[in-house]
C-alpha cells in the first residue's frame, strides 16, 4: 500500500501546552475524504525501559505513579535527555535507579506506547553481565528496587502490581528467550 | 511494601485542557521528602486491541497515525465508550474495524501504555471462531484490513511498519501461545 493513501495532511497546529515533560497540541487535518477534523497530540522526548537479568532474575522498580493514584512495579527505566542516544541513556537509567552497571546491553525492540494520541517512543534493551554499585535518584524520584523470578513477575502481573505496557513486553520478551535462546 | 509509602498527595489540579479525546491537566503534589513538585497528566477513556486469529493467521489493520505521521499496521483496537464493557468494546471494534465477527473472545492482559504521565489502560484480548462481515468505519476511520501469519508479523516489526506497543505485546502473546499453547 502507497504510504500516503491515508495521510491527514495538517491545515493548523494548535499549541495548548508546553510542560515540563510532556506538551500538547491540537492539529487540525484534511481527512482523505475531503473532510475536515481534528487530532490531540501529545509530544514527549522518548524513553528507554532495560530488562536486567541478575543471576536469573529480573531487576524491577517499585515507585508510585501519580497519573494512576497508586504504586506499580516496573522495568527500571526513563526519559531520553535531549539529543541523548538511547543506548547510553539505558545504562545511565539502570546505573541510577538501581545502581547495576552492564558489561552487555543489547536492543530487544522499540515501540511507540500510545499511536492514537501520543508520540513516545520506548526503547527496551536487555541488560546483561551486572555489577552492583550505587544508586543515584533524581531529585523527586522515590521507589525501591529489588529483584525478582520469572514466576514472581508472572504472579505480580495476576496481582496487578506490574501492569504497564513496557514491563510486561519485557516479561513476555524474558519467557520467549527462557523457551528459545532468543528475545523476539 | 506499604503503598503509601512513596504517595505523592495532590494539594491542587490545574485543568488545563478538556479535548474530544484526551484531557490534561497538571497536578501540584507533596512529596515523601515534604517538597513539592508537579506531574502533568494525560487523561484517557482507555482503550481494547484485539489478537483475532484466523486459520493461522492475524487479522491487522493499516491505518495513519497522525501523532507519528506515518502508516502503521496494528492489531484492531479502538477507545471505550462511556460506561462500556471491554470485552463488548473488543467484540465491537472488531466487527466495525474488520468485519469479523467472532465465537470466541477472551481476556489475555491489561496494561497502562505510558504510566509515566496518562492514565490510559489497554485491555487485550484474543479472539477465535472468526466469521467474516461487513465493516462498519466511524466517519473519520480509513484503514485497510487485512491477515499476516507469525513471520509477516516479524517481518513488518523488522521494518518499522508494526511498532505500537499492543501489537508487539500481541505478536509476543501469539509467539507464546504457539509455543507453550498458553498466551501468558
Amino acid at each position: 500500500m502507497k504510504d500516503r493513501k491515508f495521510e491527514e495532511v495538517t491545515l493548523r497546529t494548535e499549541e495548548i501546552y508546553k510542560g515540563r515533560v510532556i506538551s500538547l497540541q491540537v492539529d487540525h487535518v484534511r481527512l482523505p475524504n475531503g473532510e475536515t477534523a481534528t487530532r490531540e497530540i501529545v509530544k514527549h522526548p522518548g524513553a528507554v525501559g532495560i530488562l536486567a537479568l541478575h543471576e536469573g532474575r529480573m531487576i524491577v522498580v517499585e515507585q508510585y505513579r501519580k497519573a494512576l493514584g497508586k504504586n506499580q512495579v516496573e522495568i527500571p527505566a526513563g526519559k531520553l535527555d535531549a539529543g541523548e542516544d538511547p543506548l547510553e541513556a539505558a545504562r545511565r537509567e539502570l546505573e541510577e535507579e538501581t545502581g547495576f552497571h552492564c558489561g552487555k546491553l543489547e536492543h530487544v525492540s522499540s515501540f511507540y506506547t500510545s499511536p492514537g494520541f501520543a508520540d513516545e517512543i520506548l526503547h527496551l534493551y536487555w541488560a546483561g553481565d551486572l555489577q552492583k554499585g550505587e544508586m543515584n535518584l533524581d531529585e523527586d524520584e522515590f521507589l525501591d528496587c529489588f529483584e525478582i523470578t520469572l514466576d514472581q513477575a508472572k504472579a505480580l502481573i495476576g496481582e496487578g502490581r506490574i501492569s504497564d505496557a513496557k514491563t510486561i513486553a519485557a516479561v513476555y520478551a524474558w519467557q520467549l528467550y527462557e523457551l528459545t535462546g532468543r528475545f523476539a
